[in-house]
């Protein structure tokens, strides 16, 4: 089965404003087991809704419409699906007294346009809205469904949950498995070239996208039941594991943080931090987990060069000589973390975010990482290429993945000193 | 002038992934004084690409393809546009032999696939890639365009500014301009109330959307140029900022803390942080500005209750006796701040992100904050809705406003104590 999708309004053409509906309604309906085949963003003139619902009913199974179904005059949505499909558009007298009544209970004033909401296309049903006053419409068109939704998102997804699943379970006929893993300190292409191999699996699509948390490894799989898709997806990742192995930390939705926060927990230790350059945004990520206060003892953002040494307790003699980009820096950031905030493992960064203050020696992107234990302290030089933002994003990222190869360590130092 | 955009791509469909190309090319081509009237996603089929080129090229002056131009079997923008043009597809073989060469040059291996991208519908002309091997390809249709370009976005950016801007600036015929206005510190619906009746404006679209750091204003005007345009657009921003006064604090890119410390600055002023439940964001959001390190000193992540008392100098008594979430507390974090960071104001922020911890007298949401100077400690006592990624989003960009205002005032205290 495959589906098209449609959301009209003009300002998600005009101000970038993101479809989210429709992402929402893709993950939804892969999941049901049904392909969407391509999705339009269209303004809320009726000749462009119309003619994107000709297009998409002549090669689609399901076609659904989300926004343009308010009251207003910019809402043409009804009146466009009735242009496209030869019908004409009527006022559902019942429903309109219904709406009416329903605005009289809550002391709202009727207005006539309200009624609007009251019409559809000859020959479609209404898909009950019980949260709003606009309910969706249902066409049934040669075997083939036109369906509008309201764009207010809990509505949408209330409707699509109660009236159209019900409805589309029966016609799929086949089964979708999505899934996507997650892969740390590793680069795209050393990646692909890995697993490319696997990918030409039967009925499985992979695809390797850049996340927020490095790479994500995306699985798309079709089967004749959801089971048979799901099954597919379950052997290749594991065939990926056999090869990345403890590269791929999580899987969906988990996050780095979430990983890190289950390695501790199950150590029964903690964690503290101090950030120069990534001026909290460590802390940021790990708090944004919650529960994050079983295992996140806090933090020193030291920003100033002095502050390294009042907060963190850096030699300034040192940090004179040294500078404050270098590993002792760090080493010693990592250790005062640990030490004031009375920690198990502490990390300390310092680093050139830029887009200024580089130099030969110290460029832009240069990183300085410790990890601090009870048993020793790792450092790691790196240099991260991209703009201020990535640079403070991989750095954060790649010192919390250090500090989840520690936990999972189960046979002695992989890192230095 | 009318463009549509389609991207090719099956990832885009089946994996969520963001057209950015599109936003690009939308925003791009509104400076130029096009309007982009609708976007499409579609897969890598032949069939899809050439019915959405047909449904586009028979309303739109410009249609602009991107992706579906390299040398893999995926790659069938080419062949589609030939389709539905109803062209021949034939090689450039002057092209193809000057890729062979470039092939070689480099040491590569030129496989009989690559010379698929010296493939074009006839009549149709190149566009330069610089830094490609895929060129761009333009055919003119009934005095519309149809545009392929690759899908890797710097060079789709740079054919489009060096292939096909010098094409489109005497085509426009009318000015479009764009503008953003940030407004801090207020709901939605009371600014859309305040200011509605100016929407109306001859030649202005106006959009309420929520962003990162508050409400934003969107407007889109135009005009006969684009000199016109922006005139109206100042008209409309200039009575807005009657209305709206210091609570309109950005325009287009600008962020909050740039604004913050901009005026810090013109003071010669440093601030710091003391963040319990927003366990270092704010501290991430300021220093994502360059050059931060000239006005913000530092902080302290205060996760655990103990080092809010060792790091920050809070009284453990009053901590027992009052709890972490509290007016009191929100104070000595900030005084704290300042003190152990040596800044002329500290931020204090303590407060319950959820989703669990909450309690009758102290709900989920409930956050302190306050802000200490030289001459007085503010503090308020909010209750943010949302789940806790946004309890702390609105929580940091809440307390930075406050001191924006503190930092504009010049006729004594706004606040309290």
């Amino acid at each position: 089965m495959k589906a098209e999708l449609i959301a009209v309004g003009s300002e998600l053409l005009r101000f970038g404003r993101r479809d989210s509906n429709g992402d929402w309604l893709t993950e939804r309906l892969q999941r049901l087991g049904v392909e969407v085949t391509r999705r339009s963003l269209v303004g809320d003139d009726v000749a462009s809704i119309a003619s994107a619902v000709r297009a998409a009913q002549s090669t689609a199974d399901l076609v659904v419409l989300t926004g343009g179904l308010g009251p207003t005059e910019d809402d043409r949505t009804r009146e466009a699906i009735a242009l496209a499909l030869g019908r004409p558009l009527e006022r559902d007298e019942e429903y309109a007294t219904r709406l009416r009544g329903l605005f009289e209970a809550r002391g709202r004033t009727f207005k006539p346009e309200q009624a609007r909401q009251a019409d559809r296309p000859r020959g479609s049903d209404w898909l009950d809205n019980p949260i709003g006053t606009a309910p969706g419409i249902l066409c049934r068109v040669d075997g083939s469904l036109v369906v509008a939704l309201p764009g207010v998102p809990p509505e949408m997804r209330r409707i699509f949950e109660e009236g159209l699943v019900p409805l589309l379970s029966g016609r799929v006929g086949q089964g979708l498995a999505r899934r996507s893993l997650k892969i740390g300190g590793r680069f795209e292409a050393s990646v692909d070239e890995q697993i490319r191999d696997l990918y030409g699996l039967d009925g499985i699509e992979a695809t390797i996208l850049t996340g927020r948390e490095g790479i994500e490894l995306h699985l798309l799989a079709t089967g004749a039941t959801t089971g048979e898709a799901r099954a597919r997806l379950d052997h290749l990742d594991h065939r990926v594991g056999e090869r990345l192995g403890v590269d791929v930390f999580a899987r969906d939705d988990e996050t780095l943080a979430q990983v890190v926060g289950r390695l501790l927990i199950a150590k029964g230790a903690t964690m503290a931090t101090a950030e120069s350059c990534t001026g909290g945004m460590l802390g940021s990520l790990i708090t944004e987990t919650p529960g994050s206060s079983g295992w996140f003892r806090g933090g020193l953002i030291v920003y100033g060069d002095d502050l390294k040494c009042s907060l963190a307790g850096v030699d300034p003699e040192i940090l004179a000589s040294e500078g404050a980009v270098s590993e002792v820096v760090a080493r010693a950031l990592a250790a005062g973390a640990r030490e004031r905030c009375r920690s198990d493992f502490g990390i300390g960064i310092t680093g050139l975010a830029g887009p200024g203050g580089g130099t030969p020696d110290k460029p832009v992107g240069l990183v300085h990482v410790a990890l601090a234990g009870e048993d020793r302290t790792d450092h790691w030089r790196i240099r991260q290429i991209g703009d201020r933002h990535l640079v403070r994003r991989r750095t954060v990222v790649f010192a919390l993945d250090r500090l989840r190869r520690r936990l999972l360590e189960s046979r002695g130092p992989e890192g230095s000193e």
